[in-house]
């Protein structure tokens, strides 16, 4: 089973740094096996006209919570606390599985038709969330979020049931992390006892880290000192952590994730509908952290278009620091692709497009009205392009939306699935 | 000739503030007849199913170059006045009527294609301008852009010419206000003349004020005030004004655009490519000056999407203001609506779906994985709805567009002579 793709614009995302024009993209089973002219000694089973149409790796949606999609336009315009205590969580508490499960299908789908082909999730009724990846045919890395409570090492122990469940399952397109929810959240006892488990199963940490100024301030009460400096002395950022937003972070606690490698997660969406602020991406970005882009979850966005995300993250760090070359398209692209790749530990398989990698590729419709005239594709792909331009998605070598059809999943009952039990959960 | 909307959810943006769902629009000619239950005593010549659907005011763009939408994606990630300078200027230097006929009607067709029906636009050829409007259907202000030199009398002239020729032409749908740029490249002397021929033609003044900080500080250098403030003092204010940007604005200019009435036109998108900061949207909103919505051109945002604007004005003062309520979502959908209409000096006739006014309304499918579940429609608008999520779009009682199809322009051909024209234009 080779699939070709003909004729195609590629925009690799490699060291090249340049869109490649009418190439071809050879597909075998789940690989990328050539990139170039026609290979006349290769037989192909299926050929993609890539006319008006260009490559680039799926997007890497590093930080979300896909069951969070039925309280899309929930509750709206409210800071980030209250948004949580009052709003949130209170529904959150009667979340059933099966409304995680029709949730997290609702969220696949939008993902998909807008480009994104791997997620890094934290949320609860993990299995779910797994099944549903399966069914899809995405790309995930599972955590259960853990708040800690007196359900503390329930949750532990669900983190571990999940991981020994789906870590490597669904073709190895599942890994499982561990997921403490925030310093603010966990005690510094529980967070040691996630680290303990993270280095006992060999993964990783995914955990909020600096998204308000008043967690910044509290971390500074309590502890005397900030929550990543905090978590730094704990250990945690001796496994490898994907830290969501690092907003309210210092020259000092940039230095920190320097040396621990850690993988920032910048929601820039989110953080400006909560009014978090605005994370240094450009600062981090200089100092060669690979800063990848996330949407959060979709009731404080509210949608996962990771267009979206590159889009605001080339504009809106220009005019934070009033540079108009802070945060140039390219990087922007980066960030959505081989920067997530390297936050969810995956960048050996996916993040780009290169031989021998995993096929995880979007195509998009370059014919729109709003993509012309064609000047500068990288340019069009960071300022113009819209999540709904996205033509066909591949994971895996897996064909999952072709014309704009989603193939794995039955949207209409997704849909009428996910109205059903979000009226359900508000009035239950 | 009667056009019925049937059992559609209507967001008639009016004081109630609230959608009315599932009612009924009836529209005469270029009017809107009746809203609410169905009326079997009139004769309607054609129903359009409104199931599913939302209908709100066409989208109202209140600063835009609709000609340079050529030199989209043409320079990138530059500071306006290098960009305008060194990109932008030397290149517009060899425009040609046709040129400019062709880059419009690319224009309009994305416009269209995501909701705009009315526009302010600030060109030259603006004869060839008004024949795009003519023909596409939509509603537009012409204004010819005066940048002073040694032909400003020419172009003095010019706008005279354009008023004459095209005030109150295409069924009322063009109107002509003057346009000399900016305080900056524009003398007292000339803004006076400018001035003077708006008071002869008994029209309005379009103008860019306060978008750089450089801008304001030159203008304190060279006369000792804020450009706000210079040109309330050559009378500018005292006719009708839109002022695009007020980025750089204090609260004594504040107070001075109050005390005028004059309309400010905000543009989120271009003001953070071109880095130029962050308009103070909310304190304007909430002394009541109608702040409306833009895209400024296509070559520095890079699009003319007025839903990202919505959503950008929703999200970003949130972030500037650390306020999660400040600009609401319905506040956005005001802006780029009735507040608009107010700008353009139309607000009799657009802006709000009322009885007597004209039809000039935009039906959105609310039907797409990322509008569900349906928990508050206003949020959805603001939050989540897409440019590509407009089905039809009404102007003046025509269908314009419909299930995504223009009917009034061909795409193909447009798409087809603004990429040859756009590579003519470089290579001159």
């Amino acid at each position: 089973m080779t699939l070709l793709i003909k004729d195609i614009d590629l925009l690799p995302i490699n060291d090249l740094k340049e869109v490649i024009y009418g190439t071809n993209i050879y597909i075998k089973e789940d690989k990328i096996c050539h990139i170039g002219e026609i290979r006349e000694d290769v037989e192909v089973s299926r050929i993609i006209d890539g006319k008006n149409k260009l490559a680039m790796p799926g997007l890497i949606n590093s930080h979300t919570h896909v069951g969070m999609s039925l309280l899309r336009n929930y509750a709206d315009d409210l800071p980030l606390h209250e948004w949580l205590n009052d709003a949130i969580w209170p529904v959150e508490a009667k979340l059933t599985g099966e409304d995680v499960y029709w949730g997290s299908l609702l969220s696949m789908v939008e993902m998909i038709q807008s480009g994104t082909t791997a997620f890094c999730d934290m949320y609860f009724f993990m299995d779910e969330v797994g099944e549903g990846v399966e069914k899809s045919g995405m790309r995930s890395i599972l955590t259960r979020g853990m708040v800690e409570d007196d359900d503390s090492d329930e949750k532990l122990k669900d983190t571990k049931e999940l991981y020994n469940n789906w870590n490597g399952k669904a073709d190895g397109r599942i890994k499982v992390m561990v997921a403490p929810h925030a310093p603010y959240t966990c005690s510094p006892e529980f967070l040691t006892k996630s680290i303990d488990l993270a280095k006992e199963l060999d993964t990783g940490i995914h955990i909020h880290l600096s998204e308000t100024k008043k967690e910044v301030e509290d971390s500074f009460k309590l502890y005397g000192k900030s929550p990543i400096k905090h978590v730094y002395d704990l250990g945690l950022f001796d496994l490898h952590t994907i830290a969501a937003h690092c907003v309210h972070v210092d020259d000092e606690d940039i230095e920190l994730l320097l040396e621990k490698n850690v993988y920032p997660a910048n929601n820039p969406r989110s953080n400006l509908k909560l009014a978090s602020g605005f994370a240094p991406v450009d600062k981090m970005l200089k100092k060669r952290i690979p800063v990848s882009l996330a949407t959060d979850g979709s009731s404080s966005n509210n949608n996962l278009n990771m267009f979206e995300e590159i889009n605001l993250a080339a504009l809106v760090n220009k005019a934070v620091n009033l540079d108009a070359i802070s945060v140039s398209a390219y990087e922007a692209l980066e960030m959505a692709s081989i920067n997530g790749a390297k936050a969810l530990d995956w960048s050996d398989e996916i993040g780009s497009i290169e031989v021998d990698k995993k096929a995880d590729l979007i195509l998009i419709d370059m014919d729109k009205p709003h993509l012309y005239p064609k000047h500068n594709t990288v340019s069009a792909l960071s300022y113009s392009v819209q999540g709904s331009d996205v033509d066909t998605v591949i994971i895996d070598g897996n064909i999952i939306m072709e014309n704009r059809e989603v193939k794995t999943l039955d949207v209409e009952k997704i849909k009428f699935m996910a109205e059903k039990h979000a009226k359900d959960l508000i009035s239950r």
